[in-house]
């Protein structure tokens, strides 16, 4: 069974970065995000894709295990243009082409529909609201988002929270949904909203977790050699996800376990260009940065 | 004994922050950072104020423990007038006064000589060399510094950093000194110029330690009131040196503790003007706050 089921958006990225640059490539907060929950479970797509998309691209996800029936054909795929500067915290957008995701209607197989967990990566609010309602039973919900829907579909944006377990966004985002520099505060104005948890992810900086009484802070990894840092927040949701999805237990401990694989999966993401360093890692390398980022936050 | 001895400066700052305004108040990287010390140890300083700086001052300084003998009177005291708008990580200056600091000739008390511990605070480069030279037997040199003297004396400064055992800095420091956006990097740059220890000041994102194998992360704080984060960096780096001078063990294992003291003093003095909340904390605030650093980065 597909669990747990991921919203989002299956890609074709050209991006350039000053370490290289790459042409129509795998990428999609779908694709990043169900990557990186395919290490710990066994997720389940749904998006829209065109004609153009390379039949190699299916077969590789699901040969990761990643159902991809949820996934429908439109007439041209979604595409990204991008590039940063040598401060690769911030994505500077070229182009954006969004072909078929222009008329994407929400198709969901039958077996989707049992999904205890359910991540709604960055996408229109208004689909990520659409697949709540096809989800019978969720158990948890965790939403992702981007700027873009914070300025131009704030409504159902916030619609969408609402009926979330779990709101994860980057810090700037924070910032601007809840109109405030300061993240507790971000944080707490969050919590009023419904969810039980808020992870605020800050690149380089690491990750917070704010639940009622609690806070976690997750160090970031020392990266010395960041090639292409797209689809790593896609990465951490997805992580995030698909390891709660793996150990059904959504306690506040747990969480912060699940966070700290999240940052695992991001930083491994970033050392390659688009899915590419996902493809080379194991189960052992997981457990071995695991390890690290337990050294390098013990005092 | 005063040990660590400390040159930075004394000042009289007046600073406006979205939650307030004060004049002529206490301040100077020597201040906060003895301050700081005080907590852990016996810090002596060495500086320079003026015929107009406030006896109530020293007088404060002195029932603290800090002893005073180092710093001499000349004209007018130095002032540093500036602002900060909602995003605090930033001070912006409006007004530099460096009065009797352009003068400013190190003497140093004779019971200063014998320091094992030496913290040179943010001040002219010259005068950290000058004093390096006058203690006769260190233990331990912690150097900290600011964007000015990476543009006016960066020969000056790598001098002074090539002969001490910290260097500690903010992360725009690091990247501007070393011309990499990639701390990592910075940081390496740093280890090849001799000292043992590089920690990397992040604000709001805590502190990174760099040694030769070895990786740190401290957390920041979550605070959700900051009233005025002046005097931020060097309560960290003074209470790093105070609490190296007290336990005398300068493992990297140890530096790891010395930094979480670092980050709980400046947490506490963001929380008030100028040195206002530093007045009011104990021995019991400080380790209650220590043990929460601890609890937020358990997994």
């Amino acid at each position: 069974m597909a669990d747990p089921v991921i919203i989002g958006t299956v890609a074709l990225d050209s991006i350039e970065t000053p370490f290289g640059k790459v042409k129509d490539v795998l990428g999609g907060s779908a694709c990043y995000a169900s990557i990186a929950a395919s290490f710990f479970s066994t997720p389940g797509i749904f998006s829209i894709i065109g004609k153009d998309f390379p039949e190699k691209y299916i077969k590789f996800l699901n040969e990761r295990g990643i159902d991809t029936k949820g996934i429908i054909v439109g007439d041209k795929t979604f595409r990204w243009q991008g590039f940063y500067e040598f401060d690769m915290n911030q994505a500077k957008t070229l182009r954006t082409e969004l072909n078929s995701l222009q008329t994407y209607k929400v198709e969901v197989p039958d077996h989707y529909k049992k999904a205890k967990y359910l991540f709604l990566a960055n996408i229109d609010p208004e689909l990520q609201l659409k697949v709540i309602d096809f989800i019978e039973n969720p158990e948890l919900i965790v939403i992702d988002t981007m700027n873009l829907w914070i300025e131009h579909k704030k409504d159902k944006l916030l619609e969408a929270i609402k009926k979330s377990d779990v709101l994860v966004m980057n810090d700037g985002e924070a910032r601007q949904l809840f109109k405030t520099t300061n993240l507790v505060k971000a944080a707490n104005a969050a919590l009023k909203l419904n969810p039980k948890a808020i992870i605020i992810k800050k690149g380089e900086h690491g990750a917070l977790l704010f639940t009622k009484d609690k806070h976690f802070n997750a160090p970031g990894y020392p990266l010395e050699n960041i090639k292409d840092p797209t689809g790593c927040g896609d990465c951490s949701g997805g992580a995030f996800t698909g390891y709660l999805a793996k150990t059904g237990d959504l306690s506040e401990a747990n969480m912060r376990k699940a966070m700290i694989y999240g940052s695992v999966i991001a930083s491994y993401n970033a050392e390659g260009f688009s899915i590419e360093r996902l493809k080379e890692i194991n189960q052992e390398d997981i457990e071995q940065r695991y390890k690290e980022f337990k050294d390098i936050r013990d005092f």
